[in-house]
């Protein structure tokens, strides 16, 4: 991987840049569609492509392990062949889902035990044998195993928390480093800052992740319930500590607005199951404010979707026909929801990146929060 | 509305045709998509029309007289505008959701009462006012008011049945004929011939309906329980009477053969749920047989969904990966599957009838029959 910062803003510090990959280029800052199981919910990978115009997309180490598992996986020649998205892709450690997702999980030295949420079956995950799972899975961007606190976790929890992360860190660097991707194509390997709300171990451990000196860096266990206040302070905190020609990645955040947040603050990549999620359920996010399509007020609204929006169901369908969809609980309401706010998050990237190079981003930024928080 | 018999087939009663409506042309044989309640599940309209091809889609009046409403569809300009769709659309008359969906369903000379299978509320459908319903949603073929008894019914339930549909289309026809579209466009309507599986009854109810010399028949009450070769037989018999130069709809038929054996019989038009239902469920049909794709035999079948496909899923997509997302429950899953059996439907009555031009309609028939039914 190589990553090539084109520009900073003179009035914040947000960045410009470009990662090239095997599977080519990814233009910072990004944001990356959720692909759960190998699937971006709702959207075919046509439209990922041509319409979305995603250029990086996530898979969960956790749920591809389970299913369809590592022989399929390894049978198809790794998740691009198996699933046919032939551009970049990340995958995250599997360490947050099995603290979200498993029952009767427990936390060694070792790694972490739990149960599959499928079958109940138990399986291990260790910071060693997450790099190889990532390995069968071959995505371009692998990370590091560590441990996401609460956002409320006290001091004591945070601090442990952390050193057994910075712990398994050293064992995952060494593992990746002693081992092969498997199809040809290169992979790199991102470590994760942790640390809570809490400024010293944040600093402590940007410092650490650093030192390790990866082609990328990630900063985990933000937007896990702290106030939002805290996130960008955390953020602004590691992201002066992480060195500059590195792309950082924060992890799942976030809200329209937190992303222009935080572009601000110098990251780079974004993901996040939101636009979605959200667009399962009806909640649309637009450059004039958030819709919730389920509202009687667009019960006889014939107009577009929205009309500023750069995908095919922003144009096709009228809010009165995607409430009807919503409410009738028809399948194409949860298409239209997830092809429009995944869009529109591309959109606002591409966007930011625009402003970042034409020197303006700080005061679109205001702008543009404002009118993303906007309830319409 | 318009047709025009371009040729018929000298070895079967096979026909080519163009029906031609203010919303554009059809070529028969046809098969419809339906969209229940104006929306193809699963589909998009922009795919509906780019990659499955269809020429005209089917609106269920039941579902949208209770949802949106004919408030909402009055005031959208009806359902064209409503959902986008300005193609040509047929309505049914609602008779037969009444009888599958509603609770509490009553049937007097005047109409049919019942409940909605949503709220409760009570609804009264006559032959008079489906008409009225169908002109609000502006479909550019609406249907009669029928009562479809069930495959197995006794003949004296039969024959009254058929009685009070042959009634009822009387008053049908006369509304129709006193009343105009809303929206600028032509409408036509069709009448239905019941019967059961009595063929004194089909004969008369054939000869009662081609005696409305309406512009297009249907065929109802078939494919509702009753032997595939009773279906067959009826449609044989009634074909026999209905006028040659008038489009013959079979409701709600069925399988890819069940296509191709009526369309030897000299049907013109199709619907049914059974693409998208089965698609959903994992079943996809294919000009080399029937797959189940939730079986456990596609696990590492890395090849295509569906090599001789026409749909950008069938090459996009392999099996394993297909099966992986049945097996996981993903919404792709459903799309991929609905999009590529009507895909596949609209390619197998467009073969049709290029058999039927090039005069070897009947072996090509014979031979897809056989692969058509083949559990692969
Ligand atoms: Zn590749
Ligand atoms: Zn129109």
């Amino acid at each position: 991987m190589k990553f090539e910062l084109q520009h900073t803003d003179a009035k914040s510090s947000a960045r410009v840049g470009k990662i090239t990959t095997d599977h080519g280029e990814i233009e910072t800052p990004i944001f990356m569609p959720v692909g759960t199981v190998g699937s971006v919910k709702g959207v075919h990978f046509r439209d990922l492509e041509d319409d979305v115009k995603a250029q990086i997309i996530l898979g969960n180490t956790y749920h591809l392990y389970l299913r369809p598992g590592l022989d399929i996986l390894k049978a198809a020649g790794g998740l691009h062949k198996f699933n046919g998205w032939d551009k970049p892709m990340l995958t995250d450690s599997g360490g947050y889902q099995v603290f979200s997702l498993s029952d009767n999980r427990k936390l060694t030295e070792e790694g972490a035990m739990f149960r599959s949420h499928l079958d109940g079956s138990k399986h291990l995950f260790t910071p060693e044998n997450v790099v190889d799972i990532q390995r069968v899975i071959g995505a371009d961007i692998i990370m590091a195993l560590d441990e996401c606190p609460p956002g409320d976790a006290e001091y004591a929890y945070a601090k442990k928390s952390m050193e057994l992360t910075h712990r398994w860190l050293k064992r995952g660097v060494d593992h990746f480093d002693r081992t092969e991707p498997l199809y040809g194509h290169s992979q790199t390997f991102f470590p994760i800052v942790q640390g809570a709300g809490y400024r010293d171990l944040r600093t402590q451990s940007a410092e650490f992740i650093a030192s390790q000196n990866r082609e990328g860096n990630a900063i985990g266990g933000l937007a896990v319930g702290e106030p939002t206040e805290v996130m960008y302070e955390m953020v602004e905190l590691v992201n002066g500590i992480l060195p500059k020609d590195k792309p950082r990645y924060l992890m799942g955040v976030g809200t329209p607005a937190n992303l222009l947040e935080n572009i601000a603050l110098g990251v780079d990549m974004f993901d996040c199951v939101m636009p979605t999620r959200n667009g399962r359920n009806g909640m649309l996010f637009t450059s004039e404010g958030i819709l919730n399509m389920r509202n009687e007020k667009w019960k006889n609204d014939f107009s577009p979707v929205d009309p500023n929006g750069t995908s095919f169901v922003d144009h096709h369908y009228t809010k009165a026909y995607l409430r009807h969809l919503y409410v009738s609980k028809e399948m194409l309401a949860a298409q239209i929801g997830s092809m429009h706010n995944l869009t529109f998050y591309l959109w606002l990237v591409r966007e930011a990146r625009k402003h970042i190079l034409e020197g303006d981003f700080a005061q679109w930024k205001d702008v543009m929060v404002k009118k993303l928080t906007t309830r319409l």
